[in-house]
């Protein structure tokens, strides 16, 4: 493989979800990365977040622990490998904590706050390190669960 | 798992070498992140390296280019998670650039140089994501082979 081969491209192992929200970057940005405010939108009612740790820097950890309906939490541990105030912020799963490697790196998330004259692009991408993971996160439902939490996401961040 | 839980420990998944060498931390951090000077220690002799892309910051792109004996090449792609100058190195194979996963998830290496009044506490870590994959890199000879190197990066940083 050759320093000047095509850029490697992870389309295959990639979903995306974009959409334009009429909110400034900054009010998405602080929906992501200030507990008390991620905890009102990050899961799909009714589903719920019990409590999460976002040391929002790299290798900070970035814990949101769900919590099911009936009560039961599920930790999601992980760590914030880039973050660009108001327009990036990427994590992943692949450590537990800065540098321990977790069980299972299953995904990386990818969430850029792009500025259009007051509104934002936002686009939040989750790469996986196989076909097949990617294709099980397709079908637990990622679209459908990804675009509800979006909904919660504008409807928070418009109370700002 | 609560927040509170005992730190997370991958010591069955590490492999660790560790030497005092009689040389300050900014000569073997030189040895380690430039290129003209990594080609020199970086392969156990025979082996060489071909050429070395060391974009030295997190994110950047590390890729070492190992060459055989017979002249066959061995890319390496990775990227560095953390760097602090003089002091640590962080990189890891699981992308093959930021954020791209790779094909698979092998290795993170953390590299610890700790001043001792002129001499240098020398600590090479591989962490795995799998015992398996630890025990994998121990049979591939880990410890002669980074014991090698480790000669070579010592005799190299003392010319410097």
């Amino acid at each position: 493989m050759a320093d000047s081969d095509a850029p490697v491209s992870s389309s295959n192992r990639e979903l995306v979800l974009t959409r334009i929200i009429d909110l400034p970057p900054q009010k998405l940005f602080r929906a992501w990365t200030e507990p008390e405010l991620l905890k009102q939108w990050f899961c799909p009612r009714p589903w719920g977040v019990a409590r999460a740790t976002l040391d929002v820097r790299p290798g900070g950890i970035c814990n949101v622990v769900m919590l099911s309906p009936e009560g039961q939490e599920f930790p999601n541990p992980g760590v914030y490998l880039e973050v660009i105030p108001s327009r990036r912020l990427i994590f992943t799963d692949a450590y537990t904590e800065a540098w321990v490697p977790s069980a299972k790196p299953f995904m990386t998330g990818i969430i850029d706050f792009e500025e259009l004259g007051g509104k934002t692009r936002y686009t939040a991408r989750a790469l996986h390190w196989t076909e097949a993971d990617r294709d099980a996160h397709e079908k637990m439902g990622f679209h459908e669960g990804w675009g509800k939490c979006t909904d919660q996401l504008e409807a928070l961040a418009a109370t700002l």
